[in-house]
């Protein structure tokens, strides 16, 4: 298949690659053409203008923020002027509100519009291990199954309008937000009466937190390793941001979300930002007066 | 071993029947004495006061609140009159203010005192599956071992100072409090989206919350199964009041605790103090407006 | 001086009104143009287009939310190609961003800009009783000085940078949001133990909240007179998320703020969206299990 | 009127100087006997216990805290000993539980209980110009009439249970205590886009918040005047602690409450327990990313 593919950050290369060892046809577009070298060298093409993409019979997008994808896919006339038949594979977490227009616009220009954000790091994506929840009309989720199969490892189907999987995958971040700062603060109440950080973290991912958002999370809190973030602490903001921002505007309301975020907010003034999301637990303990962040 | 153990509560009746399994002697005391006649059926002697089981090797307590314990372990004079060289093995829950109370109760009179709270439900109890967390004085817990090795599957030693052990539970707790707000706020998000609870609970408990936190009460979230609670929300808001009860003596601030809190006193006034836990996910629905609480 | 004056709310008739009264030569431009005609009828002129009004000295706008001033300011090219020499009287209240965009564009443009939100309510508007917090160059306000006194008893300066009179204005109905919740807390917690709320508001208004913020909204919340509303609730929840966006620019974490929103969003949920916004303490009772909203 | 008079302090010593000018013959009561010297210089009697003053017509309480309370008047057996016929008025603020208590307790006995506590700073009390909330029979407030003329410029009568004035004034000390904090928050809001906190100052409090308590607390966080405290930052936690428990008890949800309490725990642990309540403003501006506390 003729595959286009938007977007090469961190993610995106090892999804691109992936798509390359599976046998399909590549053109790439990156603001910096610099990332696409690497896919070149093995036969993909480098298209100059998102516009380029657009005789492809999918094209993959793979953009960090909502800002991102306003320029390449909305401003640029890429989903309007897509044409009829062809396929926009959004693998990008963006705002439900950003999921509600590019599904208007493509549906506007009879092109299919397919959201699919992935759960999984850098590495899962070189791999094609990462955890895909798509949704849109079935005969176009059909149409992407050989693209999930070479990038994924499982993919849900989670209804057949897009942004049901954009709130879904915006409905699990915010899950992880809570499970980092409530193991945080758990951390803080223990060694605040001489417990053991590491003896606490052996319990609790042992018993009945054996999920590896705890486990991932917790370590790094325990080890104070923070500086080599897989994560940074700032795109956990972001996350709760977009569920927030996605609670207004179905209105549903969000207590803990709120406070979160105000809590994220102080962690930036603390210097927080680009260490690891795990680094919240120091921050909460230095409040606890347990010592300064690291 | 001559073993004494007050409270037979639901948790209680199994922990007695498996240290009876393991063969040791019994002396049971509680509140009411129906509850023991099963136990004395199978040998269980019955003892009108707690004072009455002071000539046992280890009392186990399992009572089930600070209000009970300070009956029977405190005013009774219990505590105070434990002669030197008995052992008070306490696995009930209690605040981080009793537990030190109790430790200061039984040094001053010279006898042990172990904090050994345990997490697990009353099916468990009964087939000495419970996760144990132990701390006290290595001595006074190489003799609690026996009893330890009959009712638990895991025991946690989390330090030498009993109030250790509480501290543990309690905060272990607070992070199920939080995971249960959690997801039933993100259940709310996605449902207001049109999306099926059920898909994202297959979703999140299949990737990143494969504990038995998640699968359990998320389970009883999607089948809306409040009716028959292994654990009703009112223990759910006793919890979060331990929590918060610590963090104020030892003065770490939880932010997850105070808003959950609230939320909690919402619910108990929705009528839900009686309910499963999870029916919190039906309160966080309704004022989402996703229709009224079952 | 010949003043333009873009949108004719409930505010904006009342201020326009005062600037004819002053003598002054009016020009005006609304979205629906049936607002214009008692202005019409007393000399104003009708403007078709934002673009219209360039030719006045000052034009002064006040219109409902950055959403319109996005449409008539920004997008209508009115900022922009704004002459150098003529001034922008921006009195509506946005969003710290807007306030940043139009002081860029207008200084990109070689025209003024001047911030000046009031409080305030219509019939305050009607009588040039409004109070002013204004910002922007010294040169500019006092350019504006004439129309101020026309419309308003006070003017505060606050700054020479327009943005600071919007932060300003939003920190303050912020601090009103606060004061109602609180408020409707405070009913809920004394009502509950039997106490008459007109008992409790007597108190408070007369010794340390004496404020008007207090006796108006106290007074509407013992009357439980929600439906003739001079403010809105889905308007308290517009300033709060406001509040936040500024917060979340500047980062500020307000965590007051963090939890209003959430409290708002379920009472819109429970269709108190159009009534008076002290009707949020009919939101808090109900919670507190005090009967139903009105 | 033979009047007992027992807590010392900086409130009670003031009002006790306030009955003797008023002519009422006193017998006083206090931990420490050398804060009666100067009452007794005047003709007061020193009790050495809360019983000795069992035989005046009424007995004035002004202690510090729920602990005293406890101590003084309920261990001692002064409550339950309280012959038929006499009144003990008590005016410090305390729990609601013990407000209740102390109903129960003299009712049982056949004395009479008035709860009526104080608005107002030692300088008040030294006047006779605090504001008095009263609760309880009507014949027994008819009796305390010359006293609250001794002592009080107001008298606020809220009902006929002495409770209710307890809840009256932990409600008022609550909305307090958000009105410290939105002022907080606001002064951070707008410092960080560099408005002058004297400017905001000024515009609040001379528009919507004339109130003194915006007045005294916000005129102290402008001047960072936090070093004589005529209220330290931990009385307004125990003011909110207050404010929970009752909350527990009656089942009221306070969304903004638990998070203060969290808030005043950090700011306990950056060292301004026993500054003035305005530190919390530094506290916040702290967070805020605006320089340290003072």
């Amino acid at each position: 298949m003729k595959v286009g593919f938007m977007g090469l950050g961190q993610m995106g290369r090892g999804m691109a690659g992936r798509l390359l060892d599976a046998g399909h046809e590549l053109v790439v577009h990156n603001r910096s053409s610099a990332a696409a070298a690497p896919l070149q060298a093995r036969g993909a093409q480098l298209a100059a203008s998102p516009l380029d993409l657009l005789d492809a019979d999918i094209v993959v997008s793979m953009l960090a923020d909502d800002t991102a994808v306003e320029a390449l896919c909305v401003a640029s006339g890429f989903a309007e002027r897509m044409p009829r038949g062809r396929l926009h594979l959004n693998m990008a977490s963006v705002s439900l509100r950003m999921a509600q227009r590019l599904t208007d616009l493509h549906r506007a220009g009879g092109s299919d519009y397919v959201a699919a954000p992935v759960f999984g790091r850098p590495a899962a994506a070189a791999e094609g291990q990462l955890d895909i929840v798509a949704a849109g009309a079935a005969s176009a989720l059909a149409r992407c199954a050989p693209l999930f199969a070479a990038m994924g490892k499982n993919v849900f189907i989670v209804g057949d309008e897009p942004h049901k999987a954009t709130i879904v995958k915006i409905a699990r971040n915010y899950m992880l937000a809570a499970a980092v700062e409530s193991m945080g603060e758990a951390f803080a109440l223990v060694r605040k009466s001489g417990v053991d950080a590491k003896a606490f973290y052996d319990l609790v991912t042992t018993t009945s937190f054996t999920g590896s958002s705890y486990r991932n999370y917790g370590k790094l809190m325990v080890e104070r390793n923070f500086d080599n973030p897989s994560f940074p602490l700032k795109l956990g903001l972001k996350d709760i941001e977009l569920a927030l921002a996605a609670g207004g505007e179905t209105r549903v309301p969000l207590p803990l979300a709120g406070m979160l975020r105000e809590q994220h907010m102080g962690a930036l003034n603390r210097g927080l930002g680009d260490k690891d999301w795990a680094s919240m637990a120091d921050y909460i303990a230095e409040r606890a007066g347990l010592g300064e962040v690291k």
